[in-house]
């Protein structure tokens, strides 16, 4: 299931969900900053947050509110991430949501704050508050391009997918957006991520759906290993098809529900490391009969995070030294060198630990020379496996993140 | 002590060492790539060797040797790590020990094999055996500098270095050459280094003198993270100085000699790190304050390894954004954010967890604008602390990886 190549609609509508963008010039002057998503009250709202310890102010805000209130609005800004500013940040997030609950007659608790962009410096809150007028009177159910726009940083498009499915009788919908380019090692979020549908699904099996979504999808991608300080997938349910509530994880209409959540998932999150900085591959790396999870795991993202191995991308050169050398640095108990195997697609590199015999060189070109390159490696110790998503190291990430704030 | 910049003599002879070198051709035929140490009989040597569970064919030989004989020489080649290579790997290691050992008229046993270079491809034997006369034939103890030279891959120049020393009334030489620039995050030992004395110290002296000065040195450095399958550092000592032998750990000569040990593998490590692939600049790290060493050196490390940081420095960009957000995703249970303070050099740039209110965008650009700089990361949370040598991450980093087997 994960990472398979869903197809996608345009970005379809969710009745319950309006939403308003504008222009706030907080770092550009070129395009909407600011994003609102108005929640219908019958909105019901998951969500997952970066684990990094330095959390982002709109982050300590968001957390906040949502264990205080029902979620009516959601405030993005793009440019300035509000991190690392200590109080100053939390006060900035907090008068981001007072000034925009005053606008919308409602309680400042049930506004969710999200920021992304440069960390450290001070999120200029009159520019945004300026703003939100504006973003009230846009919105409209027809937004969702616009959303995917107006939350870009480094990224260079607009990420978004709609899928549908059939529950009792009725088409119900699914449509997400999300961000993200650099600083992309999500853990347990990813940079953001905005999902909404209209299935009737109360908020404990809608935070359980979007975690086992979380897990397979953003959760299983890379480009440069640095987890940011403000990831957030958010996952909403306006309850409006007209279908019998979805009250318990033991539903069986779940597991149709899931598997279209991991497809809306899975397709922001490959888009995501399609658009990672400089990217100029996309390499699946799935790691099969590991002793156990967390081992299949520390093994992909070590040859995921290898320098040599993504420059070795870079070029399409299947310099399968390299590889080799990151699993044997990968910080696991039980490895067997000379059980694994290694393959390039179909082509077998490494068997029992050294070259194939029957390996050429011109086969593992071939591979490389792809813009999609899936790379397995065989540990032969138990029956865990896992697959990850990483692109490679170019001239251009250097470039992008050597200029990105000259 | 560590990695304070110790002033270094030309390379100095160590009587009981004699080196040779020759061209076998093994990958270029610009300058020789094969040398050959000779050991007196009364030297020992103490090693260690890579942790990665990958290790090379040479390091399985010389470790199998050194349980069996006193080693008398070491053969080294450039240009091929002879790694990956399974069985067929071991087999040409013994076979280039064989015949060193036949020409030399020793035991195999006594020779210990090492190379370094492409992972996974076949060592050309014959090339190796057929420059090996000529290797002998120009044995002296004054090759250290043709020694240095011979053992590059990557590397843009020789790292070599003599401190002395006055031991009971007598002067003691210990000379060092390293090699290494890429696949550089040694664990437990470095890419390549090979150390020797003429003091009379004891087989487990040595030993340990070597593990204190490799932690602090060739084990606190990084490049890209990667470990290689190659690493080693040996260290001889050749009891040619008449003075009273060192057999005790607790003879209270040790800690003069391993205080210039120490000098010595500094310099080598820090000359290692200078000449990272692409590098630009030199970053050392100092967490200071953090609950138990583990915790330092895995902030320590988790910083040196952003990709994020690593591009900041290589454009002098003081975005101290991306230091705060790579310590606070750094792998530690013990880490209060709004204790932590971080310096550049002496200017305090974040403070209890967020910008310091003193500090100006002009103090930091200062500091970034040279080519050494020092980053200090206090936890405040106990009494541990560490200092790693790091450096950036240019374009060169990238077209040196993307273009080396091509």
């Amino acid at each position: 299931m994960s990472f398979a190549h869903a197809g996608t609609l345009d970005l379809q509508a969710i009745k319950g969900i309006r939403i308003g963008t504008a222009l706030a010039g907080i770092r550009q002057n070129e395009r909407d900053d600011i994003v609102v998503f108005e929640l219908s009250e019958k909105t019901n709202l998951a969500a997952t947050f970066t684990k990094n310890k330095f959390c982002a102010a709109p982050v300590i805000v968001a957390k906040e509110h949502l264990e205080i209130d029902q979620p009516r609005y959601l405030l993005i800004n793009s440019g300035n991430a509000n991190a690392g500013l200590g109080t100053l940040g939390v006060d900035t997030a907090q008068k981001s949501c007072e000034g925009l609950a005053a606008l919308a007659a409602t309680e400042k608790s049930s506004v969710l704050p999200f920021s992304t962009g440069v960390i450290g410096e001070p999120l200029p809150l009159d520019k945004l508050l300026a703003a939100l007028p504006a973003a009230l009177k846009s919105l409209s159910g027809n937004n969702w391009d616009k959303a995917a726009k107006g939350i870009l940083t480094t990224d260079t498009c607009t990420k978004g997918c709609t899928r549908q499915l059939e529950i009792d009788g009725q088409t119900a919908t699914i449509t997400g957006i999300a961000k993200g380019s650099g600083m992309i090692k999500p853990d347990m979020a990813t940079m953001l991520a905005y999902i909404a549908t209209d299935l009737p699904i109360s908020q404990g099996v809608l935070q359980g759906l979007l975690k086992q979504a979380v897990d397979v999808s953003f959760n299983s991608i890379t480009v440069d290993g640095d987890t940011s300080t403000n990831d957030a997938a958010i996952l909403m349910a306006t309850n409006e098809l007209d279908i019998k509530p979805i009250k318990s994880p033991d539903d069986p209409r779940c597991n149709a529900i899931l598997a279209e959540l991991i497809n809306v998932c899975c397709y922001l999150a490959e888009a995501i490391v399609k658009d990672g900085e400089g990217a100029t591959k996309l390499i699946k790396i799935q790691v099969n009969h590991a002793a156990n999870l967390a081992d299949a795991r520390e093994v992909a993202y070590t040859v995921a995070h290898s320098p040599l191995v993504k420059t070795a991308f870079f070029a399409s050169d299947p310099n399968w030294g390299r590889i080799l050398a990151a699993v044997g640095r990968a910080n696991i108990k039980q490895l067997n060198v000379d059980n694994i195997s290694i393959y390039l697609a179909d082509t077998c590199i490494v068997k029992n630990g050294m070259r194939d015999n029957a390996y050429t060189e011109e086969q593992g070109q071939a591979v490389m020379d792809q813009y999609e390159i899936l790379l397995t490696i065989d540990l032969a110790e138990g029956d865990a496996s896992t697959t990850i998503l990483s692109c490679d190291l170019s001239y251009d990430y250097v470039k992008i993140n050597a200029e990105y704030r000259s």
